[in-house]
């Protein structure tokens, strides 16, 4: 039988996975050899067609060179056209299949140009954020409307209050969807409003962020209600509603707001140094392919688990070169407090947003007062 | 000042989610605590306000067990409207934030009828799915259609044979997308074609099962596509587009086929035994609430790291009673090959759907002659 050959031509180009594998030398290029097949025609080896299916569609070792006790890293290559033009497929040549499979960690992606021109990626940046919020230079302040269980009412003076005192956003806490006590377009139409009113008084440019994390069906419609309302960006959980739907959220001109990325249920996939994907990927590179403006993530040393070098990798993730994918900010947040700021800047620079929640009700019982504190605090680290 | 009243009126209703927590019984309990307010109010215990708020919508612990060396089991209750009427939001309250947290485990959920009429569940499940297939008592046998890098015409043409030699349910391999060389129309046109064509021969009523995971604004697209082209059921990973996507393509009465749920990328949720979400949970129970009739998982003894009693448990998982939930089929696979039959009967039972990928290929050159072997093979194990 002659070689099979693939119709239409095939561009040859590749896109590259690093993966951490855990075992020895042997073990790990047994794994790396399972995954070109897994990831790809998910057929056994010698049933595998000669010809481009073998040569090209096939993953590719790279590389594979030791990187620590234990552990080795494998580049694997793949053809772009494995993934089509589609985020889900992609993924899913990426950590679909091996994600099953013990002691196999997605560590960064090498991304070619040929196949990153399906992306638009975020549609604000950096730059533009800054301009949409009209803050210059200095770090962006961000909090979050809660405890759940509050109504609209509440939850919008609270948003008056935090805009009055000076924050740059101001997001849905992620709990809040679309629940009885506080229903979606009552608290967008109330939230936005009270932000609109108290930028009428400072000047300023601050946005309500509203969570359009819902069901399936739901998202795109609950995002352009948000829009026309006059919500000023979008939070959303790509952990609950999938990346692609975030890539959707970013790319639909009807809508063109900023959007921040929730890291809500992605935990799994970064408990283990040796399961899952990086940080560096999943809050840095994905979050950026799939649109965001802005990726939150705990930040070291609040009431979750990640390591300052984790939280680093990320402030890499987001600003690394990918063509003309946008660089972001990162969000930390997850129970710092007002004090931690120094540090912080230290660690993710001067393009950062700054998210403190239930911290900024425990200055003073003043939340127009610890919003201007916060802001304080942050201009007096910010460059001149 | 007046302990804060949620207007409306809550119905007082809760859902119960089993957790394995890692620590002795004060680690435990301290993260039990913790638990209950992380996924609730996001807020600082001593900020909670008094009244409905701490009373009902904080998460409460029900229960807390020794359940072997350094791990409690914490049964805790959350409020349903806390969920509102969104499995989004129900999974952000089951495991949203503490999936970023370690030490925590999803076990079970106990789901109480006022909140479950939100769901409609499977649409077909096992009775149903039985009399679509017209196939009333033998176990049910699926292939996939691969390997990635074959035309539609060539798929289409492996699709005609299986479907010719008896087999029930032909699936494209869950990483068939739209790629270039076999485009997701073509390749359903051809394939329910080819399908169609052998059940005309047969007399059977074998079904051709597209994947129909895509970019987020197209699932719903191609899944009317594929309904409409003479499809008769469909493939569809949550991990990649959602759990909600998957029960939307199972609500829409447009649309009507049965649903078959691929475990791609939901690997790292259940890598740790600490860490994530239960087999039964995930592959069981989760999936039926999100409206799949199967769920696709690899079985114990592949190429995959699930032991004999995690495919236990997602056996039981799929047909525990869920008030008006509909058990489903469990979809074993991920290397299984034609001798493992027997074995797998007497874990997963008559009611499973054994799905042969690659190894169908293995038998002889004939993949008809395969097929048929397949069929006798499962038939002579099968209650007479």
């Amino acid at each position: 039988m002659n070689p099979y050959q693939i119709s239409p031509a095939l561009s040859g180009e590749r896109f590259q996975v690093h993966y951490r594998l855990t075992g020895n030398e042997a073990e790990t290029r047994e794994k790396a050899r399972d995954i070109c097949l897994e990831q790809t025609v998910e057929f056994p080896d010698d049933l595998v067609p000669d010809g481009d299916i073998r040569d090209q569609i096939v993953g590719r070792i790279e590389s594979l060179e030791p990187s620590g006790e234990g552990r080795f890293d494998a580049v694997i290559s793949y053809l772009v056209e494995s993934a089509g033009a589609e985020l889900t497929q992609f993924l899913n040549v990426v950590f679909g299949n091996i994600s099953i499979k013990p002691g196999i960690r997605v560590e960064r992606l090498e991304l070619p140009p040929g196949w990153l021109r399906h992306f638009k990626g975020p549609r604000f940046g950096r730059e533009k954020l800054r301009e949409w919020l009209a803050v210059p230079d200095r770090p962006l302040l961000c909090t979050a409307l809660k405890p759940m269980g509050l109504s609209a009412r509440d939850l919008a003076n609270y948003a008056y209050q935090f805009a009055l005192g000076g924050i740059d956003m101001i997001k849905d806490d992620h709990g809040l969807a679309d629940q009885p006590f506080a229903p979606f377009r009552e608290r967008v139409e109330r939230c936005a409003e009270a932000v609109t009113r108290a930028n009428r008084e400072t000047g300023r440019r601050c946005v309500y962020m509203p969570n359009v994390t819902a069901s399936a069906d739901q998202v795109l419609e609950k995002a352009l209600f948000a829009k026309n309302a006059g919500a000023g960006a979008l939070l959303v959980a790509p952990g609950l509603v999938g990346f692609d739907t975030m890539r959707q959220l970013a790319d639909d001109d009807r809508i063109g707001l900023p959007i921040m990325s929730h890291p809500t249920l992605q935990g799994s996939f970064v408990t283990s140094p040796d399961n899952g994907i990086s940080h560096f990927v999943l809050f840095g590179q994905l979050a950026r392919l799939a649109g965001a403006d802005a990726t939150i993530f705990p930040s070291w040393g609040g009431r979750f688990a990640f390591s300052r070098d984790e939280c680093r990798s990320i402030a890499e993730g987001v600003e690394m070169p990918m063509e003309h994918i946008r660089s972001i900010y990162c969000a930390p947040g997850g129970g710092m407090t007002l004090q931690r700021i120094p540090e912080m800047l230290d660690v993710y620079g001067n393009d950062v947003i700054f998210l403190v929640g239930g911290g900024l009700h425990r200055h003073s019982p003043d939340l127009v007062e610890n919003s201007r504190y916060f802001l304080q605090l942050v201009s007096q680290f910010a460059p001149s």
